[in-house]
């Protein structure tokens, strides 16, 4: 994962989105002339796949005092255990206070995010998967949302934004809008055609206005060779993708002779849905998972003050003094 | 709700933010000279508390042309029901196109959102919540989530942006930071005392260093009738806060003369643990809620078309045709 | 229900189907000269709706002696307790010993399919139901549970012997096998349009070649008003038939304008599935119910011995005595 | 099992259980000239063990032509898988069309009873079990379900009729009734003893009027080395049979020197509790099955046509063209 | 209930069962010259119904100095909440610390038991009930564990000392053992009738050789009018009393003219069995009930110091200061 | 486990606690001038951990006459399997029919006891084990009660009767009255310290006043090298002992340099919880289990008849004759 570029805002307005008693503490402490050197520890509440780093570190980079900060951290997309130490940052706190809240906040949501796609990924036992869940996310973190899907193991996205950020090309498939206006899949298909460049495959939508099977024959008789698969969302109003139709669509294709047609599915997939499809067998050469991922819990992390000065302490609960853990790397 | 303020980005932008498949409709259409005026209809999943109208209106207003172009809409806050049409535009397509994975994205977030919120409101039968999910999301929609919140019944939330976006005072407590770099809970409460305007009530964290009973006692005795409340956040490696804990402290309050001290608690709560609260009759003056509401999952939105220059249409499983919802209301 | 005709074979050959250990009896009874007047009662292991008395009638008839033999039972159709006393039969042991194998055996069939098919008319609440399950009994006896059906409640059948048994018109439908065999649906029902007499509805079957929506329009568009109704049969594999699916083809006929059309629906029915296509007020005209009905468990009858010449009697476990039972009447 | 003999009706009989729709598209295409050769090809919803093939080519052997006409099936006995073609018949469709009904009826019924049978017979782990079912059944099919069930694994059955279709000696016991007029169970026995054949063996029945262990000793005392062995078939309402019981009833016999005499049970057996019987290590030597078998739900078959004149097809849902299985044989 | 006489060990060897650590505070107190009035407050863990009381009350009596001591309670056999102030006792710590765990050991089990038989009154809806189960307590606790029953509604006992302690005759009924000896049931009957006083009822025991009705009937034939009743105690190893059963031996007493005959019944007895017998109108006059009581789970109590001379106290998690609870009266 | 005493007392008076049905039947025995030599045999309805055969031993050897009587019984301690033969006693009906009651009860209270407390020991996986119960039983029992704890594997107890009648020293620990009543933990300690003999370990209960951290720190900082370990018993109130709660105290005790303070937890154990501190490796170094032994369910012991003056027999239901136990050893 090369390279990745975060829109991280102005420091000063991420400090609006902090919990105002963060603010109070900063504004009290400058106050009373105190600024001890602290070492903030960030845990997730459930095991997941550890995503959001990059983009602290990116944050961390900016609002960090030059002498006497530190940060470790465990690697972009790792595993992570619930109450494990992904995160350790030393810093004077009026450095690092104030954004505690956008730094749990990063990391609660992305490795929400992450860890949901790799439960597809797992499943899916190496077919690929594409995150199409934009649509069920603000877009203001939709980028977000898709660059995580990514850490998590999806091949690509559907969202430009979140493939540029992610460093890979997004998937290009005809939508149900251009079909219903052109009236006709296999016209709108042969527009499709027209006016996209050779390098991008093409891929037919074949669930909106018959049969799958009709339309899927119908868009190959049309496009021949050029027709590089299809993809079936059928609406759960019409008993959603079955494994018994994906074959039954597999079987009519290759009678009528078009064994090269790969076959796509889509249409709220989770990673029980997609075990059932790959332990029946079902040929598909790609799943697309959208709200499984985008509605995804966020997984909460707490930000713990350990050390003040170098002397051991903790609240109640917690347990004083730095957490020993291996997989911890120094990132500043 | 008077005059949200909605951080709507360039409209460009959030084109970009799209599924690209959306993008390559405008662009076919474009070259094959079609531009149909169309009705999309946006519909939620699940049931819920509908929430995210406000912004999506504020962007409608940028991107439909002047004339030729309606909206209607459910009101903001109101509860939805599955499949029920919760906003409904007519715009020539090219206008509306791009925009269908915003809006959804924002319908999807913000209702998800205002749904969790409205079930704790609904099991606090009148004690009042406060949001304090902010550390749970990414910065870039906490101020969103917090007006969600807001919308779905909360009384105020913990960040300044969401609250200005609310038009509501935010709520201000001591940190577990303050009274950990203080060394002392009744030290910390004395420094917020001190550099703290008078307007703002003062409420104690109490279970940083000891027993929460003795901290409660202590910072009454500290602050006396300038103490307006307390809150109460175990952790949940001492147990979290139960039923018992909050009547002994009480008990031990007002024994003590202090029944002039509210108790406030936070921590994990979730619908079924504040019910229990309320119907074991617990003295809680108020709730914090957090990541029940900031981790509830979105409820994905779907938009159709569901006629083209005047002609009833819709894809396989939909139904042709306007939809009749009485409760939509002209909007644009 | 008006003089159903049994197709009750010579009461010898009956004999052949009974246990061996009461041909057994029979025959040393007779060795030794003894042939009391015994009181038989006949009750089910689970309640039901009652079924087989009328067919049972027709072979007491034929076997009892004329004098010294007596007769009660529930009524036909009537629901019954499990263990009640449904019929009670007084005559020489030698007469009736042989038949207890035949009489249970028609009272556990034919109850078992009744009270199946009652559950179904249950919870149609009104809506006519046909008994098509005749593919799924042996040839022997599926005119009788075609009449078990109907005492259930249907309102016809399928076969021609078991409406001819029951008094009434079978239902006529277009067969998959037509539409396969022509190739095409539409030129299936011009077929059987031609051929069938005018009084016999038309009803096309519309799921075999293309989407059941399609299909339905096309047969309307062909037939206009003669066309009765459609008959949806959706296979599992493609979903099955769905509140969602009738409620669209309904939508498209109506706005087609073939708001005469009827709908039918067919498939894997159970009185759950029934029951939520009423509670969503799907618009069905009429139900086909086959294997539910068809493979329904019977219903255990057992014979006991309770009087003999006159002195109350029974095996262990069971009551000595003739059993009240004041829905009894005397039926020979 | 050599040479079954089955009480096939005429043709035309059985033409009238067909369903009407069948009987329509059968004179249409006569109407029409029309008779293409078909495949159809016939498969269960359920796994389970197949039988009713040896009726079913019975049936075939009557009505399909000479020429032209072919049949593969999996063998009578073997198990089968949901959705298995089990049978395929190429013929001309005026040939086979009508009797699509029956066919499936057949196999649906006895797929049925046999595979509840062979549920028990393996839990049975070689310990006999006997058909005792015919009283739960219709008398028009009683001997087909007994055919079934040897089938299925049991070592007779109680009718004379099933008996000699599956040319095995039924099984003979004493009767509830025997005992009831002869007043006494010994005076029963007694009886039978006296007009039996001496190659048959003498079971007594030993809980229709007091305790199980008395009259078991009581029986054996009276027929001493002529005494085979005793059936237990408590009812429910003394607590049916229980492991305890016959371990108990076994150690009276057995300190009492009637080691040679076997036990038999019955009475509302299911696989389960043959299970508990055989884990428990109780000594018996066979079971008597009714109600499981004779009231178990028949497993519907259906009938497709994968062919007609040489050319791949099928109905939507169902995959064209002839399904490969390497199981069937040819039997026409 | 008059008079109860309670088997109260000598005071000092009571503290020998007393946990160390409380000995070893009289002890350390004593040596501190430290003897404060203390108020201790009693309460179950879980509701029931309050038994022990009137045995803690002679304990209270033989070890409370005269001047300064006062108790209140909750009276015996109310019931009492999970929590709820049972006894509280006022004292100098020196006369009450030792006993403790005396006091809260009598309450613990006595409640326990109590609460278990009140269960079984409940369900038997005023048919009464016998506590039975001395056979499943130790001996030391036999008789108090039979007055606890009689406290929960109990209307006798099986033990001489449980009945004398509770001012009640103890139920005499035949064993088993004096059938098994007498090789005859009704052999024993007789020499019961012989040696037995004529008021004390005669009730026969008519499960141990030959079924119940046989035993039923052979014993009511020998008694005539003089057998007041018969009792059903069968083994599970016989399938237990069932309703049928019981409805069977009544029908079998009725038909010979026995209607006079009392049935009781016993084994295994549960306040759910007890409930199906009531439910099902089953003709029984009287329950024995054993294990359920004698086994019943103890109902733990805890004593917490809550005043100390006149001081509110207490250690965390309770409230300090008395408790007020209006069912408390003065006992001492 | 050498010589444990126990306080049988007079024969004559546990008959007063015999089933009067039993005292009955001596008596009438006796008029009758029969007593013949029974052999009875003990068995449990349920698995467990064999307990108070030694006390059996000690009534048998004071009621049984010298010669004619016999006893084998399986060892104290070990397992036994529901309806084994724990114990055999050959002996004159006169003799022993009145202690059937006795021996019963004493078998199923003391196996109920050892039973749980061994389940807990299994748990523990070596981590030693203290029965604290005393409170939660009778007193006249709590000795008993702790004699089967330690036979069910616990090291020791809290009662000085029981230790002494199991040959072992009591645990002492401070109480919470001490604590209370001193008004300060750190100040009960000490006074504990200076009364105690040197050889006594040093305990301090940490959860009475304040937080149970701090409390451990300022006794260990009180006693210094003398403090062997603290006990937290946190009421349910304030959440429980838990895993985190231990691993915190002994990090906060580590840091302060006390490594060689032991902790031990009590409160509310159960096996499942002991299992859950064992699995997450919690630093536990013994646990005090008391409600869950002494509210044990005892475990019903019957008393069957099997040979009569050397004749096998048993009542119904049960198998004649002397049962084989390899197991069983002579001990009379």
């Amino acid at each position: 994962m090369a390279n990745p570029e975060f829109d991280i805002k102005r420091p000063t307005m991420i400090g609006d989105t902090a919990d105002i008693s963060l603010q109070k503490t900063i504004q009290i402490l400058r106050s009373e002339g105190i600024n001890p050197t602290v070492v903030m520890e960030f845990s997730p509440s459930n095991p997941g796949t550890l995503c959001g780093l990059n983009e602290v570190k990116t944050l961390l980079e900016k609002i960090l005092p030059e002498s006497g900060s530190e940060a470790w951290a465990v690697e972009e997309g790792n595993s992570i255990q619930a109450g494990e130490v992904a995160l350790r940052v030393k810093s004077p706190y009026a450095s690092i206070g104030l954004y505690e809240t956008a730094i749990t906040g990063i990391l609660s949501s992305s490795t929400g995010w992450a860890s949901a796609a790799k439960e597809c990924v797992n499943e899916a036992e190496g077919t690929p998967i594409y995150s199409t869940g934009a649509k069920n996310v603000h877009p203001n973190v939709s980028a977000t949302m898709d660059y995580a899907s990514i850490i998590g193991g999806c091949l690509s996205c559907s969202t430009i934004l979140g493939a540029r950020m992610s460093g890979v090309t997004p998937i290009t498939i005809m939508s149900h809008s251009l079909s219903l206006i052109m009236g006709d899949t296999v016209r709108a298909l042969q527009s499709f055609d027209k006016h996209t460049p050779q390098d991008i495959p093409r891929i037919a939508l074949v669930d909106t206005h018959r049969d799958e099977a009709e339309e899927a024959l119908a868009t190959a008789r049309a496009l021949k060779d050029r027709l590089r698969g299809i993809l079936i969302d059928t609406s759960s109003e019409r008993g959603g993708v079955t494994v018994n139709l994906v074959k039954e669509v597999r079987a009519r294709l290759d009678l009528a002779g078009f064994q090269h047609v790969d076959i796509s599915i889509s249409g709220g997939l989770t990673p029980a849905k997609i075990k059932n499809f790959i332990e029946s067998k079902s040929p598909i050469q790609s799943f697309g998972v959208g709200s499984y991922i985008a509605s995804a819990n966020s997984n909460p992390f707490t930000g713990d003050i350990h050390e003040i000065d170098g002397r051991p302490i903790a609240k109640r609960g917690r347990i004083p003094g730095v957490t020993i853990n291996n997989r911890l790397h120094r990132i500043i």
